[in-house]
């Protein structure tokens, strides 16, 4: 627990132009009162505490070395700028993050020009870097480029290419590496391996003064044989060579909790003629919180909590998560078939596969932040008999397009695609929606695309993925929790491309596809208690259509109207095609689609998103009610009156 | 030039079956004339030349050492597979190649036994082989799975993903390392810069038994301290800790042409306790052909040539490439503005932006092929101010669609997007196609998406394209020549979201999108000719639409068909959403979309694919009858008669 009365130094700086005159004896206190102020504010909202935790003193060096917003600052991901929102005029904020019109989770363009570059997908940073640093290099114009990423986001092959990239920049661009051997999940792979390496070796446990000795040798630097001999051999003490390999000059481990460490290597950085740099910076997530450095996931993401105690506000229960559902449903499944394989790309728990895992460890495989290497993996996996699950985010599966059109639907391979987060996902706002996935995925030829419109629905999509061997399937659905209803004993195999009636009626069909479906059966309550009669159905399939039911329901009602959470270009656009390839419009047709607006709609919680999208129970009526009064000259009846 | 007389050896070789009976001593010759074939094929059909020819001595090394089919070989891109499509049963359709019902230009499943992952786009083949990998080390079935990957393909981040998480598949997984230092275009980045520091140390450059001297080292690894010293001594000379840090045991750089070398080497490899191995092999690309070795490019692909003199037959002289049209506007446009940037992934000459590099060297950028870092990278100078042009095909523009949404889309950064090879793309088939870019651009938010009928409409939209800066923006067109219309002295801003009528008439409406435009006009003199009356519009954008157009199209007309050269989801769909958001649809409103088919289609002349398509004059023509025929009960008329 940091202990800590007050917040004098920290009320005085409401910009990093305040931090920069203080002293640098006054920086511990600083960061012992930005931590304190970051805990009582996540202890109030919720959200991502662990990260921010971890790079307090970082965030504090680094604006109190480089001139922001003049040079730019990007913290991949974003959810670690807590810290760096507080000290850049957001502090009287800090207490509305996540909110719906509070300060975003993560760094935002709009939100401040202390925020250069926005972020909340991993491992953009170092391009997006690149690219402020090139800039001001063919405008003669002065301002470094400063990218913080961490080691997980390393292992994402964007970062890479920026790394393969960046010699150009020369010493306008600097990469911070905030190791703290833990993005979301216990980290994977060979880079992680190898960071350890560098970490554990005996210069760095070894040396107190490592940031003299490094900025010693910084400010020299000579491009000869010896030189070389000599950096080679830093490298085989501490590994820096993956990095030099790539053009870098590496910098570290340095510890990124000293700030008698971290100040004058930074300084160094900054005035090296060479470049570009990676400063190595080992951290810890949750750092100088007790409960958090205490926590397996380091409060990685937390609900409201108290402060003293650490404790987190219970969720109030409820039905089942969807994505425990799929993970529970699927290491139930792989009980009696061998060739069930479950892939994770850095997100287990997010997922529900840690539920998979922990019953079939061998047949699970979480690639670390790598979603391309995910989904073609999978391919492989399925082009050798297996049956492959990719269980990603709708949001994040779009990492992925290229492996998903190229490797998995070009060969038809039977790839089975769990996406979660379809549809607006609340407090992670615009950059973790899902809302694209029906349309990417279902104007692909052999793909299979379902939703499910509630838990039992999406047990037994589960169930027809691990049958479907005959092409590519892809179950959405959403974050949070299910509705409640009943798991069934056993899951049921669906026939493809059918879908359901739910209710029947005669003057009004509603086409649902996924969760909207609670929201469809509550409107035609409305709309029967109104004098009319609602069929809704649940159409399961956004590829293939089931064609029969859609032209019953089209031509036998007087409007239809499908909802999806989707934007333009999924459902809806099918259902139209189909209608307008058989001429069944020719005649007249009261047909509207329901989706997801033109707009990147900010965060807030997901029923306020739906009722601002006009998906919901509301909006469903008024649209039933505005195309009956429609007339058939395009005017709504009554108009000229 | 190779001089073989005859083909006796290869002649008895159907299958490797084949080829593994023959004595080592037997393989020289049977590469040569492997390698005469192989001229003489492409000579006669065109084709990918200079990579294959890289690959002769490597492709029967491989399958003599290695138990294909049951050994998975997989070649990364697989433009450099047909010296393998000959040697697996493929020599008697080796002239049909990328003839419309022949043999694919690229490795495809359906194809053959020996191509277990089919492939055409680049750096897929790690994570392809670890899924084969890991699928027999699950079932504990022997089978190795060997993928042989260019340095250019390296530079992309998949293959850093899959080798970052490799170390799994232990020594099932072989990774050949085909280091020609030259992919398409010069090799740029970081990693190229460090294979070239290790195939010019002293130790490749002096040893000529280093075969031997690493089949002794690789049987006896044993991963203690001494050994890792030794290891890591090994990484100065030659470099290879960067392969090493991720997990692999690296072998190499070895003579790829010199088959001494290369059976033992790979002999080890098989047998080897330990893995996963990478094994750098370095080759010419063009090897053993003067012509292409003497040529820039390396002969990467060619028309049909003459084998003696390799004189390429000449392209008939026609109107200028749509690449070259972009290029040089692009180049002309920045002579005024420093503010236009180029940037191009490692398809300068494809894309045309080597006509802009050689007029503002200092301002293009060739990131390698390296899709995801080109967007962000181009995010981050629009960012800073700068006016980028990203030029990429489109369907290697799917490798950045998260970018695309993250970082440009929903910050609404005023990225230049030049997407070429929109739609059909003749002999590279499937893979190659660009079939949903509209779909996948025009559901985003922020986006303006136009595309090109003819090539003076790519000069205004180019021109548009650098004066937008309110946000995204991008221009599709297709592969190869243009219409011939003369270019535009002054290229003109054009009105977001505004088509124009190109010919007007009264009962048919067809609205275009793109390079249809011209099908469209053949459509309407034809239907004319039937005493209909047809307007034609190109729509121009397919986001945001011209809606006071096509409501007027739609309203004043009796058959109204949308065309475009994208799958489902893209321009139609749009144009029946809007009809559907306002009721147009209510009254009766006969309106199609035809669009490119819901199914892959294989290689063939591009005219022959979009007869298939039902993209062409016949094809509007026959749908505007049908749906003219069509009464309002949905049956035509006539039917029940």
């Amino acid at each position: 627990m940091v202990n800590v009365s007050g917040t004098p130094l920290l009320d005085g700086v409401d910009t990093p132009e305040d931090l920069r005159r203080l002293k640098p004896e006054q920086l511990r206190q600083l960061s012992d009162e930005l931590r304190a102020e970051m805990i009582s504010a996540v202890g109030t909202t919720g959200g991502h505490l662990g990260s921010g935790l971890g790079v307090v003193e970082l965030t504090v060096a680094l604006h109190y070395v480089f001139d922001t917003p003049g040079d730019k600052l990007i913290w991949d991901v974003g959810h670690q700028a807590y810290p760096h929102k507080i000290l850049t005029g957001r502090r009287d904020r800090i207490r509305t993050l996540r909110q719906g019109g509070g300060l975003s989770g993560f760094t935002k363009r709009s939100e401040s020009k202390y925020d250069p570059f926005g972020a909340a997908h991993s491992s953009t940073s170092i391009s997006a870097a690149l690219g402020f640093a090139i800039a001001n290099k063919l405008n003669n114009k002065p301002g470094k480029a400063i990218a913080v990423i961490g080691d997980g986001a390393m292992s994402a092959g964007m970062a890479y290419e920026a790394m393969n990239n960046a010699e150009g920049a020369g010493n306008r661009l600097i990469v911070i590496l905030n190791d703290n051997d833990m993005s979301i999940a216990p980290p994977v792979g060979g880079l992680s391996a190898y960071l350890a390496r560098m970490v554990s070796s005996s210069e760095y446990l070894g040396l107190r003064n490592l940031a003299k000795k490094l900025a010693a040798k910084i400010s020299h630097r000579v491009h000869n044989a010896a030189q070389k001999a000599e950096e080679y051999a830093r490298g085989m003490a501490t590994g820096g060579t993956l990095f030099e390999e790539l053009g870098f000059y590496y910098v570290g481990p340095i510890d990124g909790h000293n700030l008698e460490h971290l100040i004058p290597v930074l300084e160094n950085v900054r005035d090296s003629e060479q470049g570009p740099i990676l400063v190595h910076v080992v951290t810890k997530k949750g750092k100088g919180y007790g409960p958090a450095e205490a926590a397996a996931d380091k409060y990685h993401g937390v609900q409201k909590f108290d402060v003293v105690s650490g404790v987190q506000a219970k969720a109030p229960p409820g039905p089942p998560q969807y994505q425990n559902v799929f993970g529970e449903t699927l290491a139930k499944l792989a009980e009696t078939d061998d060739r069930i394989c479950a892939i994770t790309a850095a997100m287990p728990s997010g997922t529900g596969v840690d539920k998979f895992a922990r019953a079939h460890p061998e047949r699970t495989f979480d690639v670390g932040i790598a979603e391309q290497h995910a989904v073609t993996f999978a391919a492989g996996l399925a082009a050798q008999g297996m049956r492959p699950f990719c269980a990603i985010y709708s949001t994040f599966l779009q990492r992925a397009y290229d492996q998903v059109v190229h490797d998995v639907a070009i060969q038809n391979l039977p790839v089975r695609f769990a996406i979660d987060r379809a549809g607006l996902v609340g407090a992670d706002g615009a950059t973790h929606a899902g809302s694209f996935d029906v349309t990417y995925l279902a104007t692909l030829p052999n793909f299979v695309v379902m939703a499910a419109a509630d838990e039992a629905e999406l047990v037994h999509m589960t169930k027809t993925c691990v049958e479907h061997d005959s092409g590519p399937i892809a179950v959405r659905y959403p974050r949070g929790n299910g509705t409640g209803v009943a798991l069934p004993e056993v899951p049921q195999v669906l026939e493809i491309g059918k879908g359901r009636v739910v209710r029947e009626g005669k003057s009004v069909a509603i086409l649902s596809l996924g969760t909207r479906l609670a929201e469809a059966l509550k409107a035609a309550d409305t709309l029967d208690a109104k004098g009319l009669s609602t069929t809704v159905a649940d159409l399961r399939f956004a590829k293939p259509l089931d064609e029969a039911l859609i032209r019953r329901l089209l031509t036998s009602h007087e409007v239809a109207v499908t909802i999806e959470e989707n934007s333009v270009g999924g459902l809806g656009a099918h259902v139209l095609t189909l209608a307008s390839d058989e001429g069944l419009i020719d005649g007249g047709l009261k047909l509207r689609t329901l989706r997801l607006p033109d707009k990147f709609q900010d965060h807030a919680a997901p029923d306020t998103q739906y009722a601002e999208a006009g998906l919901d129970a509301a909006a469903i009526v008024e649209t039933v009610l505005k195309a009956l009064r429609h007339n058939s000259a395009g005017i709504e009846a009554g108009a000229r009156a």
